[in-house]
């Protein structure tokens, strides 16, 4: 056993090694999806969150990930963006850990007192939370947000798809980091 | 006849002042989409188009917009941007067309040589050629354009929806465009 135990270790340490680059690898980013409804939106987010290496995305019903049309969108990306089960009851309570862990608590809406995208300097411990799909992040939890960011819309109809707007989000975010590193 | 003519010219003249403005309002951006093959997408950038007053939206058949699908997706986005029929084999035809009005061709594509888009400083002209779904933007026509920015992506799958990413590029244009501005 002892000997087992020795051959054992590194193969550990290596995955241990493994796991930890990939935890300093990852943008300290978390998406809050628990207020959207359309699957090809939090799918295409899962996609997104993917190819940013953001930290998580938070849905309301962790099971999605076993839904078909969700895995043809995600193309297998909820196998390394960690999918965070809060449902729209708990945002609350997600929203202290997240605060108590560092994390500034953001919302993406559009309101008199939005702060334009461009204008915007994101912490490095960002959670954004992204409304529902017509009615946008309702008051009650526009009012425990930090801060909200909002993209500036020069047309005339005036709505992103949520997806989009998440997406451009999440680059300027990681815009804003990459620029720090240089 | 003559009354007539002095009764209508204010209603011409404004109306003329009227079209002046939109295309004042509207930024020096255009999206060759002729490439993409699934209506979403292109529907998608119709509305994205939309939001960020793009001077147009290159298609390679204009007949798309009567689709119920792309109108569903679209909004009447199509009624606010212009729609340019650009069948594939024009490209170069447009490509010449736009070189001589002053515009910069530029695809975004991952290649060798592209720029990362936030290393890339867009000129006001600009048109921003897209890659078909799966296989991008062909050999012939990448060495036809002035330049290639790519989105720097982070993680394993490596492909961002095309949509998201034009999306993503238009925003950076409409970034770079406000910050000269202020």
């Amino acid at each position: 056993m002892e000997k087992e135990d020795q051959l054992l270790r590194p193969v550990i340490q290596s995955r241990n090694q493994a796991v930890q680059r990939i935890k300093e690898s990852q943008q300290q980013f978390i998406f809050v999806a628990s207020l959207l409804d359309r699957i090809p939106n939090i799918a295409g987010l899962a996609r997104t969150c993917e190819v940013f290496k953001a930290a998580g995305l938070a849905v309301s019903d962790a099971s999605i990930i076993h839904d078909k049309q969700f895995q043809l969108i995600s193309v297998t990306a909820e196998k390394w963006v960690p999918i965070i089960e809060v449902p729209v009851f708990s945002l609350k309570v997600f929203r202290k850990e997240k605060k108590r862990e560092g994390f500034s608590i953001l919302g993406l809406e559009q309101t008199a007192n939005s702060v334009p995208l461009d204008q915007y300097s994101f912490p490095r411990k960002t959670v954004l939370v992204l409304g529902r799909e017509k009615e946008g992040i309702p008051v009650d939890i526009i009012h425990a947000l930090d801060a909200c960011v909002e993209i500036p819309q020069l047309g005339i109809i005036r709505s992103l798809n949520v997806h989009v707007s998440g997406a451009i989000a999440l680059w300027e975010y990681t815009r804003q980091q990459r620029s720090k590193q240089l």
